[in-house]
């Protein structure tokens, strides 16, 4: 069978056999590239060598089954696992092979806020956590509770997002003179995530150790990372908590440190977790 | 004699006579404005009329006083009141008057991370509030606590430059088709704010909210304004606190509506407060 990671700035194939991964194609072809809803033929020039092989069966998860993709799946609501999942894929019309989508899962907060995601439940279910906690790290980055591999909560946080909103886009972006990375700035940020004040007023010092003297133009994009994650960590997290960290390696090194940091245990996850959940919720709709 | 409230983006110039407003003048010339460092040129095209009527000592407050304005005018730490500041004025050379700069105002928090301003002290001290807390909403708005007339503490929240940095830099961009403003959907906003899992969380509503059809575009504006004011309030408020708001009136009136919602008390200061200020230090300084 045929699975594709398919979110807004990529699309990730993958050709698996029994859940392994034999063949992966990586491209920036993500959903916003696709002209005039062609998602048909952009799927096909991608897999057309998998296809003339025989392949027939094809699973599209992410943004791709979202009302800006393809055709919007109705997102099933926690507790979602890979039954709940696979009983409720989507269908889109394709000839040469039976597409289908994944449906993203819902929560709310306890005020009623929606919250969605479409991909990560693929990720999360396919790295089979058992019970536990899932991070994925991102602009749009996810906490999920999963008991016995189902998601019963999750939340969004804004982080990557407001990130790079800031150095870009404000007066600290004058100082933001080197990149992220792992250093004694970024944990700098993280140990200034724990005092009082709030992250808008935390973000100040950014400016104010600048002026002073005390935080390096070549730091600052590393020490706003810390302070930023470090917020969202120290919200997210719940004390010894066991967190799957499921993302890319340099984001995931750089949120397993402020867990560890934070006295939650993280654990780096299999970074092809959504090839894995792709070929679980295929294996168990088996559609035809 | 001639006040001045120099700042980024504007120059606020008072013919003041015993602290009384008897002329005034706005524009646009804020520092930055200001080519190859003319200030005196700068000065002297707005004061001319005034100078020329016989006024020669002229108190300039505000970015002026830094090193990216006119010349650095070495800010006095906390306790400071006008005696303080009015000690240690910096001076500046320019024909036909006696040019002086009113200092900034330096704190540290807890954790030692520096605290500056420039401009708000002399707004502070001119709206004479006796003992209590004075909030000035801005761009990068002050909270500060002052006791028998001296400013004691404060903090800077960067609320004002988050705001326009998401409302034009991230993905909820798209939906921010209506400006900011007072009504229902702001109070929506601060309400959130209350809730659990942080600023970085509650961003995300705006967008899923939206998804939803619970958040009309021409309404998040106001909500991601009353969300993130909501913020800097409740980190910067205690209970029961007797609050001055001293600053524009569109916008105090939005801080107002804020501290009142968490059970603080607001009252709007005088919007002359600049130009009092600067009447009440030069008043003690007495420089001839």
């Amino acid at each position: 069978m045929i699975g594709v990671d398919w979110g807004i700035s990529s699309m990730r194939a993958y050709r698996l056999h029994e859940r392994r991964v034999v063949e992966r194609l990586e491209q920036p072809h993500g959903i916003l590239t696709v002209r005039d809803g062609r998602f048909d033929d952009a799927l096909r020039t991608v897999i057309q060598p998998w296809l003339a092989d025989g392949e027939d069966r094809i699973l599209l998860s992410g943004m791709i089954g979202s009302r800006h993709g393809w055709r919007e799946a109705v997102a099933v609501p926690c507790p979602a696992g890979v039954g709940e999942v696979a009983a409720s894929l989507g269908e889109v019309a394709f000839d040469g092979a039976r597409v289908r989508l994944v449906p993203g899962v819902t929560d709310a907060d306890d005020d009623g806020t929606p919250e969605i995601m479409r991909g990560e439940e693929t990720q999360i279910l396919g790295a089979e956590i058992g019970t536990g906690i899932a991070c994925l790290p991102g602009s749009h980055s996810k906490w999920a509770r999963v008991v016995d591999g189902r998601i019963t909560r999750f939340a969004t946080y804004l982080t990557g997002e407001i990130y790079a909103a800031i150095r870009d886009h404000t007066i600290l972006a004058r100082q933001m003179l080197g990149g992220p990375g792992v250093g004694a700035a970024f944990d700098a940020g993280v140990t200034r995530s724990a005092d009082p004040g709030g992250v808008l007023h935390h973000l100040f010092g950014v400016r104010s150790m600048g002026l002073a003297g005390r935080l390096q133009d070549a730091d600052s994009a590393s020490y706003l990372s810390g302070l930023l994650i470090g917020h969202e960590v120290r919200v997210a997290l719940r004390s010894a908590d066991d967190v799957w960290v499921i993302g890319s390696a340099p984001l995931s090194a750089l949120y397993a440190r402020v867990i560890a940091a934070c006295g939650g245990e993280a654990r780096v996850g299999d970074c092809d977790a959504a090839a894995h959940g792709l070929g679980m919720i295929a294996e168990r709709a088996q559609w035809t």
